[in-house]
């Protein structure tokens, strides 16, 4: 049977110290609650955070993690480039990355993409609708045609990012917005998943639809081949067969 | 200067032989409206109807056209299996296809589709909201961010589609739906644009926007390079260079 | 754990009842080679030939269907359209497809494309090299980084299919020529595979990486979710929330 | 009648200046034999070089270029990445980038992609044929079904990029090898494509088919809309219709 992916969940952790509203949604901050439900759905899980040494990403860490998720949104920053670069090359390596809601501006998902990755938002709780629009793809497991957030931060297009490779979900938003709110690319030999529901003071993450994307999303980037071989610039061992001058 | 490329307007027009609130709407029948405003737009421009000898799409028709918009809702069975071919075939050797509405459940659609080419509907008069969200794509050129219609017929997801080349719009529904409502695809050497607005009783196609971005896709659709080498299952000309036994 | 997906091979099976050169390479007919080591890898198999009555794909045996593949050559015109119409249904409603070598002119696989799917080809036997080029994707598990197809006939460029929604791999012939001999696209609730090498005379469906390749795309063409909610061309149920005129 | 598009062509030209072998080649720098086939096809071009102040690519320079081309091959880390910032943001903002050869593991094609761009490579001047595999591309137009380059650099997979939007060539090596070799991808409102064949002292800028390609490629890249509307991370001026808490 095959094994449950190692998750690790990087939160920057802020909110949460500071801010009332913030610490009566998510007390022990967004990323335990994350990790609470992937433990129960049968994830090995750590947390790591910003104010940690090496913001809790050593390369010990990174070694021993299939997916990592991502959850910023004030210090976007503080996050030393020195680890930016520890991070993109464990994913071209192959590690799966989960891009949650705000941290579609992050250092790490703007490398990714090479884009800006700007949108446009507004923020008065109008309802959100997610929308299913690619064909029996695997991160739409179990959530339907479409299933409702009641209360979300709008995000709204033009949202700067490469055409997905697949487009799972588009958001309908009550104010009169869409978004492209699950995206797919491939990178290097890694998988990057896009996912825009999420909120800080909306509690959001621990809706089950949310969950089950999150959980199928876990599964879906792990889902690679090692490389069998190590690609990089160097002399082709080959026997040249036909190429001679 | 870059000529216009010529385009055949095809209507399957019945409602408006018959139904007298369509006739209100396009008295001289859907075609001629759209052939009106490309007219005016600078391309030589053609109509074709369904109850014309081969439906209006001869050879000599078709060999004169490099993009062909399709309009069809309630006789797509009616279109001959033969024209269907021919029409298939010329795309493939570069003709344009724009597909209008309840076109995309002609054969023609579906031909060069693969798919079902099923949506989900709903009639009563809601906003539609059209979101552009491919980066400076040409069909989107001069309608802004986005457009509205105010009274729209809802076509909603999921659309069984092969995933499109390029997502240029998506539309938002005031009844809570979205939809991919302007799709690029590359087949064989022709260009095919799909786009949902349009409706026999609102007068869509005499909308700004509407007309704007059907005089883009004609545009568009007719950019391809003839290609230079018959391609097809014949024997190799080519020299064996290095493969012999 | 997960189960075997059910596979069907289907063959014409004519060449190996005439053919005294394809009958030593394949003695049972191609379908019984490629069964048998799909078999040995654990995959529920059965075989259908075109002489048996509906081609031996009836709804039974397409119901208990997972994933079919297809080998067809010198009897496309033979295979009946209302047999197509059921194998496209099927497909887009979930079955995958491998379509091998030949099989690029079938009327499946035309039909599912939208193309002619024509290509050029040359028969001397030359040296075929098979390379990867897709990031980790399953299908290319255990492959290595490129093999090697002693004697092939080479099928070139250019292909008419439409661009594969994932590109696995790049066949370089001695002779001169390369071609996009693995190629991924989803239809419907379907996934289709082509993969071109293969042969009559060649013994290369006994090759341990073409082998490889196949039972790699079988566990691939089956992964997909079952639509939840059927789709079409329905009265949408929703409660309509703001959209009322 | 559409202008023709400004191009700066950007060349680290060091090699010119130390290498006897490459200085008999290109007496006057890779760019400006670029730069002078191009003013002959009626592009208004210039050059810009490392050495120079703001490696010459100052606001006032990028303000007024179009398409930028880049050749780079032992001083990639000698760029500033104040300069590839300032280059990025121009690419996003409309401007068409052309990467040539070893461009590949220059710092802004890397930061465009998200990925390493390593690739693999042979250098015995084994001959290159390109064959164009895209239907009817704007970028394959005048070149044929394919054409050799005598003595090339193979270049070849696995090369670690974004799967391309659209695979225009891909080259054959006669020792072995493929290479996806013309590659296009949106990048915000900017338009990339690499193009792999190219070499410091094999004359292959001085080939007709490899200038048509780029040719080609600065009329392709140059083809984008301007943004009507200013994108970002601002607050959403649209009345809030149905979205009231």
């Amino acid at each position: 049977m095959k094994e449950k992916p190692n998750v690790t969940v990087w939160n920057e952790f802020r909110h949460e110290k500071t801010d009332e509203k913030v610490q009566q949604v998510y007390p022990h901050g967004i990323h335990n609650t994350i990790a609470d439900f992937l433990k129960t759905a049968g994830f090995p899980t750590r947390t790591a955070t910003l104010d940690e040494p090496e913001h809790g990403l050593t390369d010990a860490v990174l070694d021993e993690t299939d997916v990592l998720i991502w959850w910023g949104h004030m210090a976007h920053d503080e996050v030393k480039d020195s680890i930016v670069d520890r991070v993109q090359k464990r994913i071209l390596e192959g590690m799966g990355l989960i891009v949650l809601h705000s941290g579609h501006y992050s250092k790490i998902f703007r490398r990714m993409m090479g884009t800006t990755c700007n949108l446009r938002w507004r923020e008065i709780g109008e309802k959100e609708r997610v929308w299913t629009v690619a064909n029996g793809h695997p991160i739409a497991r179990g959530v339907g045609r479409f299933f409702e957030i009641p209360h979300a931060e709008m995000y709204g297009e033009f949202f700067d990012i490469p055409e997905p490779d697949v487009l799972v979900f588009v958001s309908w938003f009550a104010g009169g917005d869409i978004f492209r709110s699950g995206c797919c690319w491939q990178r290097g030999f890694g998988r990057v998943f896009y996912f825009s529901p999420g909120h800080e003071t909306y509690p959001i993450y621990k809706d089950p639809n949310v969950q089950q994307v999150i959980i199928n999303a876990c599964d879906w980037a792990a889902e690679h081949e090692k490389p069998e071989i190590a690609f990089g610039q160097v002399p082709e061992p080959l026997e040249n067969i036909d190429g001679r001058q």
